[in-house]
């Protein structure tokens, strides 16, 4: 059995008075950490995607709302005041159904606060008790979708991977790459492919670094390389994250994610998505309700500051795409599996 | 009917004693032009990229032969040292049957040679007789495709294209961008999506730049926004080249167009390519038979010299990927059209 041969990655920090966060804009080349000491810079480090993956963006949110509390503590409008911070903090990624789940979460327990100094420390409890269940939840994920995956044919296998769904996007361990982390572990895994993931490159430059650093076997490849690396005939799954799950069990994730599940279902290689039941929005019927959020030009006509495209094209980038649900074999949470999911399975499991 | 703003981009220009070709590495930044005047510096180009497309290397050998042939002119051995350029040359890039093709022919015509000066200006006006012919088959080829659109449904639409198959590509015009150049000349075209291309980033330096000169209406997209832009509904043909067609129809070109043609299938969106009938390699039986060129790391882990991945990282670098005849709705040659292409078929229109 393989052993990792670094320690754990961990990008989110809490320090009582401060959250410290990773800042992965700069990695792989540089680790440097963001010191956040109040509300507006955990909303600017949301905004600005110092802190990207939906688990790791509402667990960051939920300690920029104990700063917040920590702000406003011992003044007459302090319940007006947290309550427009937590609103800034829902509307920095709009997205990401996890920074709702949080920040609602905290508002629901604020309602039986009537000190502000008690509402902090409620907060806070709240708060490290959801980075710590993230993190518990991705073990069991992890080791859920393991069981399922040694269980479904022989192996070790090769996987595939989009976008960065690791220790660095979450409370810690992973969703989908919690589940390579416990297949590796498991002598499961020959290697995982991690598709690079553009424009932002979180395969190249978050899961190959991630990996690389606990010692895992981690091939990096183009985007546009996924289709014949699957017709190779080696990787047994696709395994990616989520930002959303809508009721009808649609997937929105990462830009990529979609074409992804089509190759995958083309080339008879398995579909997994593993994400917190944070992410699941019983609300949203079906994936094309989702407002799906565009980002700027230059994450595609520049490279760290280098321009790589002629000055002022038009650019189409949109940062998440939804893959619908009859492309996907299996969805992996903490609180269950639901195969080929449906409304009506998705209900059984996620109601209330 | 829309004009072009600029005049067409030329990317090869023979001057007798040189050869001059625009440095592909350096667009879209910088328009800078190397100057062959050996066999020796046109290896070099093809080798590093300075030039690309399978037409545009085809043509830049066939002047390597003729500065080849000028080097040795009055030598005793000039025969063998011509033989030695000429296979220097054809191994420049392994994929490219174009290149091959073009030797070859210039080969043949040196059998009737007996001096070396008249074989110089032999192989000068073969080589300025492909060059012409390249672009004057691309404009053949640009209308068929046209027509061929045009007459298969409502337009004007959207298409979608990968790599670059323009000007730049080719000895003029371009095969895949040649048909969408000839489509927007005929009112036929809304607006061409660009997947950037990576790794080497042909789309989005090289596609937009030359589309975008020219007042073709271009959107540039990552590789991986392909699938949601299919998902759209407005574009109704995927265009590509080819670098190699062998002769049952599989068509090797640029990674990622296999995983496209997967994605369009998917959709209903047709399936077109375009490309020389020098192209066709009718030698070779199926895509399975294609030795796949795999480039370097680095192409994937830097961008312009600054590092995008942990240092060290194992990457799966393939340049090509073959997609089987099956997934291909038309491949369009100057010397015709092959629909739903067969062993059969192609051998009806490819055959000596």
């Amino acid at each position: 059995m393989p052993e990792a041969t670094h320690a754990p990655v961990a990008a989110i920090v809490w320090e009582q008075t401060q959250l410290r966060l990773l800042d992965q804009r700069l990695l792989p080349g540089q680790e440097v950490w963001c010191h956040c000491q109040d509300a507006q810079s955990v909303v600017q480090a949301i905004r600005d995607m110092a802190v990207r993956g939906a688990p790791a963006i509402g667990i960051a949110a939920a300690y920029g709302v104990v700063l917040a509390a920590r702000q406003c503590q011992g003044q007459a409008d302090w319940r007006q005041q947290l309550e427009q911070a937590m609103n800034d903090l829902a509307a920095s990624r709009p997205t990401a159904v996890n920074l709702c789940w949080a920040i609602n979460r905290l508002r629901d327990l604020l309602v039986s606060q009537t000190e502000s100094a008690q509402a902090v420390v409620a907060l806070e409890e709240a708060a490290i008790a959801m980075h710590r269940d993230d993190e518990q939840g991705n073990r069991l994920m992890g080791e859920t979708a393991c069981d399922l995956m040694l269980a479904s044919g022989e192996y070790p296998f090769a996987v595939l991977t989009h976008c960065n769904t690791g220790s660095l996007a979450c409370g810690g361990y992973g969703t989908a790459l919690g589940a390579i982390r416990s297949l590796w572990r498991r002598g499961g895994l020959t290697r995982v492919y991690a598709d690079e993931t553009r424009p932002w490159l979180q395969g190249s430059r978050l899961t190959a670094w991630e990996l690389q650093r606990e010692g895992l076997p981690v091939v990096l490849n183009a985007d546009g390389a996924a289709a014949a690396i699957l017709r190779r005939g080696e990787v047994k799954w696709v395994i990616v994250g989520a930002d959303r799950i809508t009721a009808n069990g649609d997937v929105a994730n990462k830009i990529g994610t979609y074409g992804l599940a089509i190759l995958a279902r083309h080339h008879g290689v398995r579909f997994m998505v593993v994400a917190h039941s944070a992410t699941v929005d019983m609300a949203t019927a079906r994936g094309s309700e989702i407002v799906i959020e565009e980002r700027e030009d230059t994450e595609l006509t520049q490279v760290a500051g280098h321009s790589i495209a002629p000055a002022g094209v038009v650019t189409y980038n949109p940062v998440f795409d939804v893959t619908p649900a009859d492309l996907v074999d299996v969805i992996v949470t903490e609180k269950g599996v639901v195969r080929q999911p449906t409304c009506e399975k998705m209900l059984a499991l996620f109601a209330g």
